[in-house]
């Protein structure tokens, strides 16, 4: 603009002069929401956003100092506990469940750590994000964006414990795996084949002294945490939940043994840890909480004691992670409120047809038999299922609406074994598991028994989708026939498929199969149709509706 | 004595004057103690103890009059409920637990029926009075003398609505028949193969007409019992109890198809009626309460009013009968403190080894399994087991420390079917049930598997008794094998009997057997010593400690 030349909008009209007042308030008021947005941190839905506080490093800050935030949005208040994470920090972290601007509060009894306020801003979760994974359709699973989970799970209990290099070597196993969720203990393990020392322990070591029996004796401040051995935990949390793996985090067992006590603190010093716990690991949207392994197993614990841990878990967790308690050889009372499902050791199930769906009916929630043996060549007979037995054990689940947790005891010279140390995965099962969880993945939604109690291999998602599985039997053809229970209306047509699930091979049919009208109990093909079956074992059907 | 002879005892000395006045207040009370015995009414104990009072027939007495009546022997106190029981008659029955002088006294709305006193004496049960049955050691029962009880139960829903002759058939058969405990409807039953008219209704009838559909359409004041209905209802429970047979009472069912509409008269009636029947029946031993047949099927009545139900029941009955709710698909939650035992319908878990101890382990109770369809020749599926898997049915159940009930439905021309009608016993099983009840009361105790989820054919009272079954597998022998789990020590000598169940033998082996160290799960006779089977299906073995 030249001088002396008036601007045009100086001669600007009032209407004009209006809009322009008007569009100044509007650039500048997005220009301030865009300041604001850039300026406050950005977390996604489901991640975490974590407030570090420096606080006092003197006397016992775990027991000392109390520590909460109050995270709100509008009408939604969450409030969370904190905890010190060592060298004077004191950490809140949060898990927003919805988008938009979060500010926060916190309260304390050390006025250096409350009434700090903040905001961060929740944005739309990216990637691989879902969420959590909650119970849907009261058997079965989904993250809270909808995408269904159908766990399939492995066993890797003292995988965190086992140093640096055996750790990414667990990882990138899982990675090149099949599962998507880890059962995996929070203390160490002391136990046939693992019997290590870890690098890092959950507390502050008083002293150690090899006893008179040549075994160090251990005496920890169960009082004092060490942060190390939790942000250690938490690291290889994160890098499952990289992977899309869920932590099944064991909060007690009793591999112990009395060689570092961790079984038997107390009831005060359990709770304490619970806490503790819990503070730290909520806010990862991958955990799940296994009260314990083997609860039956921990002699120190009686059984009652098993409510109040659990209802402490439930009432520190705002977020109710999937909670569940894994017994030994005498089950716990699995419909009380704190499970949200059913965490079942127990092989027999589903060595055999007819057996899984049993337990799947009483409890009114998700059935995971989450130990029944492992693929393994250890003379104890919990150890020795062969790859096929393994295979089977979870197809005899997923048929009849329930979920089937592999493990691995494979002992090589000088090798590790899965199950206990994380590392290489040797067994014959997991390709199998990834064929299944693919005929899942691919497949409209979680499986039952079409006609519960009558037909123990006819699985269906609805009448359109069926799944048939044979077992060890072997047959040489199978009539088309599905249940009239829940079953299509006459003139239905179906596609099939054959499916070797050891062999791990699809064979589509081009034939097409047409719905008579139910003769009894069951539909047949309007002319009688056969299928030719290949003379194995582990056979399968998929029969889909065509339109 | 002659007149102006001085008795004796004037004569005595002041020492014989003492004896004497004792032995006179001595001989006195025993006196006053058999007269006073003799005076009040005598029961036996679990007998029952019957209070009549005339009271006002105006109004309508079943809802306008409160009496309960509280008994007390010493501290102990129990009170119980009264019921109209028609033309002005009142009565209140009581059911002592302890032998001794009860005394009692009524309370009610009315000045006629309150403050009412009297006393009874208890006396020692006699005969095949043993008392009510209760659970006992977590999965079984006992009477409350001691005695243990084993269920082997049979159906027969409507045999109490049959009229005189049918009835008195029935209890022939029952008294011809193994069977220790019948399931029965409390209202009759309109379902196929039972539609007829019962002789009396439990509700005075307001009207009935025939319907344009032909159909007599009745309507019922729900708040007037038919006291004939209960009492002919009661003649027949104590019919049943001089059989020594339990009778479980079906409170509610759902074969009523609008036909008389008992399955769907609202809440506050059924709380009416389950009030009105425990008051009457509660004073009955031998009586089981079952809330319901099929309880899912009672399409009225929703989940949740189960509960309310059930509490009520509880909550009537100062005894605490055993109490149970039998389901249809669904099971109900049988973990609730108001049931005793675990009342399933699924014939799934005893048609095959390794099913039916999945549900034992869940409870913590008693399972019956106490519909497994019926042996029959019935065009359903549910009523065409062959006495072969009724009798499987049952062995399957015991071994696996579970119980299992028969029922018949063999239909033949002008005949009545057993399991709703009752009558005569048709079947194959009956005979074998009574053979396997024998073994089951000849044994040591109840059975349970001895390595359960792992051995699913060896059953154990513990290491001095096994019963191993082998169902439909035939095998040439059996070399002598126990688990190791709960075994007996090295040096242990067993006797064994071969037992063909179906066909009903026992044949002693003379040889002994001695165990020798376990090897590796099992353990076996020292030199190694096999059994010859015969080449039938259906065989068992009964291995007995020989000292």
């Amino acid at each position: 603009m030249k001088p002396g030349i008036k601007p045009s909008y100086i001669k600007s009209s009032y209407m004009q002069r209006c809009i322009c007042i008007v569009a100044y308030f509007l650039v500048g008021s997005l220009c301030l929401i865009k300041c604001y947005a850039s300026d406050v941190p950005k977390v996604e839905r489901w991640g975490r956003y974590e407030i570090t506080l420096k606080g006092p490093v003197t006397g016992n800050p775990y027991t000392d100092v109390t520590l909460k935030a109050t995270f709100s949005k509008g009408t939604d208040k969450v409030t969370v506990n904190g905890f010190y994470d060592g060298d004077g920090v004191y950490k809140i972290r949060f898990m927003p469940a919805k988008t938009g601007v979060w500010n926060y509060v916190t309260a304390s009894n050390l006025a250096a750590l409350k009434n700090k306020t903040g905001s961060f801003q929740c944005v739309s979760a990216a990637g691989d994000n879902h969420g959590m994974v909650r119970v849907w359709d009261t058997y079965n699973f989904k993250y809270d964006d909808g995408k269904v989970f159908y766990p399939f799970g492995t066993t890797a209990y003292a995988w965190t414990h086992q140093g640096e290099e055996l750790e990414q070597l667990t990882l990138k196993s899982l990675k090149n795996a099949p599962f998507n969720k880890v059962r995996m203990c929070v203390f160490p393990k002391y136990y046939n084949y693992v019997t290590n020392e870890p690098e890092l322990y959950p507390y502050e070591k008083i002293s150690s002294a090899k006893g008179a029996n040549g075994r160090v004796k251990f005496v920890w401040d169960f009082k004092k945490f060490n942060p190390a051995f939790f942000r250690h935990l938490e690291n290889r949390i994160d890098d499952l939940n990289a992977l899309g793996i869920q932590a099944d985090v064991i909060i007690f067992h009793p591999y112990d043994k009395g060689h570092w006590g961790f079984d038997s603190m107390g009831k005060a010093n359990d709770l304490f840890y619970i806490k503790y716990l819990i503070a730290r690991l909520s806010s990862f949207r991958n955990v799940w909480w296994s009260m314990a392994n083997e609860f039956d197993y921990i002699k120190s614990k009686p059984r009652e004691v098993w409510d109040t841990y659990s209802a402490a878990v439930v009432n520190n967790d705002p977020y109710r992670h999937l909670c569940s308690i894994h017994n030994g050889s005498v089950y716990f009372d699995n419909w009380k409120s704190y499970f949200t499902h059913v965490s079942i050791q127990n092989g027999a199930p589903v060595e055999d047809f007819g057996r899984a769906v049993l337990l799947r009916d009483v409890y009114f929630k998700p059935v995971i038999y989450d130990e029944v043996c492992y693929e393994g060549n250890l003379p104890l007979r919990w150890g020795n299922l062969t790859g096929q037995q393994m295979t089977e054990a979870i197809w005899q689940g997923i048929i009849a609406g329930t979920y089937v947790t592999h493990g691995e005891t494979i002992k090589t010279k000088g090798d590790t074994i899965f199950w206990a140390k994380g590392g290489v995965l040797k067994g014959e099962s997991p390709a199998r598991i990834a064929f299944l969880k693919n005929i899942m993945e691919q497949g409209p939604g979680p499986l039952k028994l079409a006609d519960p109690w009558k037909d123990n291999q006819t699985a269906q998602t609805d009448s359109t989708y069926y799944l048939i599985y044979f077992g060890k039997q072997t047959q040489k053809d199978w009539a088309f026939s599905l249940p009239k229970k829940n079953g299509p209306p006459a003139g239905t047509k179906f596609k099939v498929d054959i499916i070797d699930t050891w062999n791990m091979t699809i064979t589509p049919l081009n034939e097409v199969f047409e719905t008579a009208a139910p003769d009894g109990y069951r539909i047949y093909d309007t002319h009688g149709k056969k299928v030719k079956l290949p003379d194995n074992p582990y056979m399968a059907l998929r029969i889909k509706q065509v339109k």
